[in-house]
């Protein structure tokens, strides 16, 4: 390793031992038409095909692993956690696999969908209000009611090193989390809604800037900020991120819908937005193949008002075939 | 053989040879929670993501190759086909590989984004009202003024063949098309909705028994009636017929949207509906393994509007993980 991380690149390879006998090893998709658009190479990883319909439960599934060791008697009595939704329902999930009670708390403004699933895995749902001291206070306090185990959705280290196995899936292996003197070639770009875009303020700054209130945006999975482990790396190994309004993100997620028939939620739209954005035509044409996280597929089917009249997109135009 | 059709199973397999190099071998889905709800073992052929958004390419693509031998000057002058939308982008899409000018009547009524795409692949959209008069009328004009020549969506032999190449990929090659001794323990089941339900009526009378009038359904795909060509393979082929109601499509529709994240159009459903209805549970449960073919993903998402809250189905309830 180059530098301390909350978890090395081992932590990475472990998880992927860990839990791929519970996940999907989900499929990589590529279009025609979006590498005609964007000029490159797209490589789509699949992953609104997973167990729980997102790559959370790679997280889930490793942290439960860690708590439940050989003997019943040492399982934890009960796990915790808040989630806007798609960690929610794969701690439910990997929850009952190990038969563990789950704990839920998930603010009143989650999807219907998601809340639905959550119950469906026989976990318990806690509402807290839309804001980070609601939230933080009814957790700790179910934390202690239940004498639960904290499974933190982005911060817990097993989490991270968990996600982080969606690299070794890759046709070629990304190494995110490792030292990137050993794969220099391989650029790392994050993508954020604009209207959440701790991320890049704290990458502009120097220093770990939460979004200051709680953002609006489509994109429901990452209205939470990035933090105090994350940001290391995020700091060292992210080479640059992409901001993209709601209408781009808008208009990425109807695109994957018509071109691709993946029922992607808005949020997995994030990454495909930034590459059809206008900012990141800056980025070179010798980074040619690009790999994008399709992160989910848990959408509120009646949620979609905004859904446009079908249109003749710019890339309909120059189809050739 | 062992009975004349139109079509030999010599000829799938040479159309599947013809067409191999242009369509995507699609892949085959399994869901869990689908299976769960059916206790069969169900299997998708994702023909939603074939090329031009439909199995409809395979026809189209056999066809466009019969007519096009090694010599340019042998080119067709035009094609010309009337479709409710999958056929035609797929005529357009075929016609256009070979460079031939094709000629689409298309009722006013079809899908936008359907529309929008047979236009997309350079093709020349001509609209018919919505009834058999006004659209073999203007397709007899359409051919004597572009001397082109027509490519019937269902009844032409080339087409039959080249939709049935599906069989070839499938993880078991049911010969659907072959002699039935050859492999009688595969059934072959027909699914339509009973708003369309010519094919089961003419099965139940023994005689071609088209639609009466232009049926009312959401799945836009089967509004036309079986022909001379596909009744005697479908009287002597297909074990049983299997109608639903909208209703029933439009749940089954929504619950590969929201289980399996496949954007299937309705028509899609249909096949879907017809596993998960009661009268199915009187299949026995010997037919353990099932393969559904998913026709095609061209949704007009802003036609949606039937789409349900979502609620907490009976599949939920059983989940066992």
């Amino acid at each position: 390793m180059c530098a301390q991380y909350c978890i090395s690149f081992a932590d990475v390879e472990k998880a992927h031992v860990n839990i791929q006998d519970f996940i999907h090893l989900t499929p990589v998709l590529t279009s025609f038409i979006l590498n005609q658009v964007t000029g490159r190479n797209l490589f789509f990883k699949c992953e609104l095909f997973q167990k729980t319909g997102s790559f959370k439960i790679r997280g889930a599934i490793n942290a439960i692993k860690g708590l439940t060791p050989a003997t019943s008697e040492d399982k934890p009595k009960a796990v915790v956690t808040h989630s806007s939704g798609n960690h929610g329902q794969a701690l439910a999930y990997a929850a009952k696999l190990e038969g563990i009670p789950a704990y839920i708390v998930v603010p009143q403004t989650a999807p219907n969908c998601k809340k639905l699933a959550i119950q469906a895995y026989g976990a318990s749902i806690v509402y807290s209000e839309q804001n980070d001291e609601s939230r933080e206070n009814l957790t700790r306090r179910i934390m202690e009611e239940t004498e639960g185990i904290m499974v933190h959705p982005n911060q817990e280290p097993a989490v991270i090193a968990g996600q982080g196995t969606i690299a070794m899936e890759l046709p070629v292996k990304l190494l995110i989390f490792g030292c990137r003197a050993l794969r220099p070639s391989v650029k790392v770009y994050a993508a954020e809604p604009l209207n959440a875009d701790d991320c890049y303020q704290s990458k502009l700054k120097g220093e770990l800037t939460p979004n200051p209130y709680p953002p609006e945006t489509i994109a429901d999975g990452v209205k939470s900020s990035i933090g105090l482990n994350t940001w290391p790396i995020i700091r060292d190994l992210v080479d640059d991120v992409f901001t993209v309004t709601e209408e781009e993100i808008k208009y990425a997620t109807q695109l994957v819908w018509e071109r691709m028939k993946l029922l992607i939620e808005p949020t997995a739209g994030v990454g495909v937005a930034a590459v059809l954005s206008q900012h990141f035509q800056t980025v070179s044409p010798e980074v040619k193949n690009i790999c994008i996280v399709l992160s989910g597929g848990n959408v509120d089917l009646t949620s979609l008002t905004w859904v446009k009249e079908a249109e003749r997109p710019t890339p309909y135009q120059s189809v050739s075939v």
